[in-house]
């Protein structure tokens, strides 16, 4: 009989492991258990679906059926997993629409259960029209209460705050943030930060950084304000969206015996096994190897969890392949900015002790002559002793993911920062400038060093 | 007294070498000579004058005035530097504009002379209307005669050509492209080559390849046909363009005792200095020592005559400083295309004798739901026992630099495709996909492996 592999969660993950098994082996018997309604959509796409952008048909690129049919593998949605049993090599739960009871046995598990919003300890989070958004079922639900929404209240300025301040306020919403930390965006730099801060300004968005919310307040049980501290007064609200951080979901793997990480996720070895054989874990719920920190970290990226997917998927199928770890690599769009940054801030290297040297310097992104040449500001971070670098961010109106992935490549590397003042970029006046930004800012940090 | 920095030639390497000398050592007394009436022009920005995208003053950073008074280094333009006695360390020469003798004594010189067209030994060569380009009074005289002409015929399709093929459809202007070799753009593989011939025809640019030019003919010593084999016929002409390759300047090194190297291009150490100590070249006159090739080539791109020269200048400042050597990054506009090459093509890698895997791979640069997301093809090169990235070519309706810059910092270090297709790389639906064109490309090398 074919070998059975089983994974739970059918997001990014979930789904590249279930593929890429299948496809190395296709004599497998292969299933996907997933509890919402839908698998293979693109989360980081919710903004834009928000935001009217795209739509949500555009968003998914395979219903349970399709993905089924296209690839061999059996799919359950609306399905959740309540135990994994090593010892009987099963897992079992229940349908959530019918209530009806599941079991699936495996040869072979995969967790990828992803994670789940932490939502603050004030009150009226309960309120109506108080959302958070981790999933496609949470943007219909908010996309339905949008339509009678003037006022936003965003309480949270990381990724996803952010990229839903540009999407809703250019459908014409009024938006506020509120940011606990005293900056947007605390995984960069404050002085990169700062440039975002200027462009909400700019659009519109009004934000408040070092605010504390007290309290979700509500009329009739649905929300109509958020009541913040020091004198920032109760900010009217039609609806709220809570960006306060995610965790990992690991109740059903602890239960299992599984170990779990210092970070809080899933301890997987470079297979992406867990500590029981032959159950592996990837994505968010999993931890993700830092190649600089040179130790497990939490990890909450699409492209390193469709990366984590695909190694175990091979893994299942009896292949070895190892995964190579993650730099904390990722861009957003912020109206007219991308904000980009890879490895260390100055802060996550202060936090490991590594001395550093940094500069942040401003550049065209193109020839200054050519039509459409934008303004970019590059920081490098550099490790004092080894010379190399470890981290970058690049925040403009220009094109900074092409400079982040390129710090990325260096990053990953161990290159130095003489060798990245010399590299052999490519230059044309539509594309570049004959000193790229890297080579500028990489100039910067020799000057210091 | 100060000590004496002379440098021959004021554009992309003389003037990086006298700026960065003159600001690591200000007491030094430096002195540029340049046989045009420019310097500080971009020569890469040139088609784009042309193509009256951008304008001639916008093109020039600095005049001899202005650099001479901004700097503090002396320019003398219209002068052309006949010898260099490296015995009584000075350079004779004389101004064309006068016939004024001058001599410069130095202390340490560069040679930062460029390159020349390579006229192809055909009739009608003289004839008026018959135009190289390889500076701004190259260009200045080519404008004052596009005025008038509608039929352009371009002989050779490299970089300049199909830039010009570009401009000067875009004003208007009917061009007819014939190229000797099978392909256009040699210095890519011919499957990459056909994508941009697809695109040149798509905009009305008539190409022939392997298209050997007989002659041009004219009337009343103006050119207004081009003669070629095999069936072409005369094609009319009322300017031509010859893009038909060039060569270093080397004459004034060469009969001073200096080394010239086996490329053709003068030879110079890890310092850029040459054979007579104290004299340095720079530039697309000298050698640039190739990475991959562990060895000196030809190189004819502004990012490394830049390069070289700021290395030369350090060191004639009396820093030890070290150039790194370049791999052959380029990248070029033809209409709606991004035609971006580092390290060797799969051609380059056979003259070397060395074993490759390569693949080529469509994908689009971003989301496919976002709007604005272009096609790429992406192609690797991998040399097959160390399994090392040694080329890379991107082509395509999307952001093209950006995947070629990440490669060259790739291959740069060594990396292996494994790790290629590993990369941790930005992802946001406006700027990538969750897998990025070039993951997807090392995919497709490794199934080949």
């Amino acid at each position: 009989m074919a070998e059975k592999i089983v994974v739970i969660g059918g997001n990014a993950a979930g789904l590249t492991a279930a593929s890429r098994a299948k496809r190395v082996d296709p004599r497998l018997d292969v299933t996907v258990v997933e509890k919402s309604p839908h698998i293979s959509y693109s989360t980081c796409g919710i903004p834009y679906y928000l935001g009217k952008v795209v739509t949500e048909d555009a968003l998914v690129s395979y219903t349970p059926e399709s993905f089924e049919k296209e690839r061999g593998i059996k799919v359950h949605s609306h399905t959740q997993i309540a135990e994994v049993s090593p010892s009987r090599k099963r897992v079992t739960g229940k349908r959530v629409d019918t209530g009806e009871r599941v079991e699936f046995p495996y040869d072979r598990l995969l967790i990828a259960t992803g994670v789940r919003p932490r939502i603050p300890d004030i009150p009226g989070t309960d309120l109506a029209n108080v959302f958070t958004l981790t999933n496609l079922q949470d943007a219909i639900r908010i996309n339905a209460a949008l339509g009678s929404a003037r006022k936003v209240v965003i309480i949270g300025a990381g990724y996803v705050g952010l990229e839903l301040a540009e999407c809703l306020q250019s459908t014409g919403k009024e938006v506020r943030i509120f940011e606990r930390e005293p900056q947007v965006l605390p995984s960069i730099d404050r002085d990169m930060a700062q440039i975002i801060e200027y462009e909400l300004d700019r659009f519109g968005v009004k934000v408040s950084v070092s605010a504390r919310v007290l309290a979700l307040v509500g009329h009739e049980g649905r929300v109509n304000g958020v009541k913040a501290a020091a004198g920032l007064g109760i900010e009217p609200a039609d609806l709220v969206l809570l960006d306060t951080g995610v965790e990992p979901n690991i109740a059903v793997a602890r239960d299992a015996g599984i170990t779990i990480g210092l970070t809080g996720a899933i301890s997987v070895d470079s297979c992406m096994e867990t500590s029981l054989p032959g159950i592996y874990a990837a994505g968010n719920c999993a931890e993700t190897f830092c190649t600089i920190r040179r130790r497990p970290v939490l990890n909450y990226v699409g492209t390193t969890a469709a990366k984590q997917g695909r190694v175990a998927g091979e893994n299942m199928a009896a292949r070895r392949v190892k995964f190579a770890g993650a730099i904390g690599t990722s861009v957003l769009k912020v109206f007219g900015l991308a904000v980009a940054r890879t490895g260390l801030s100055s802060q996550e290297a202060a936090a490991e002790s590594m001395p550093v040297v940094s500069a942040r310097i401003e550049a065209l992104d193109r020839a200054g002559y050519y039509p459409g040449a934008g303004k970019l500001w590059v920081k490098l971070i550099v490790e004092r002793e080894s010379r190399k670098l470890v981290g970058a961010q690049v925040i403009g109106y220009g094109d900074a993911s092409k400079r982040i992935d390129v710090a990325a490549a260096a990053i990953t590397s161990g290159m130095r920062v003489e060798d990245m003042a010399q590299l052999d970029l490519a230059y044309s006046p539509p594309y570049g400038s004959l000193w790229d930004p890297l080579h500028v800012a990489a100039q910067a940090v020799l000057r210091k060093l």
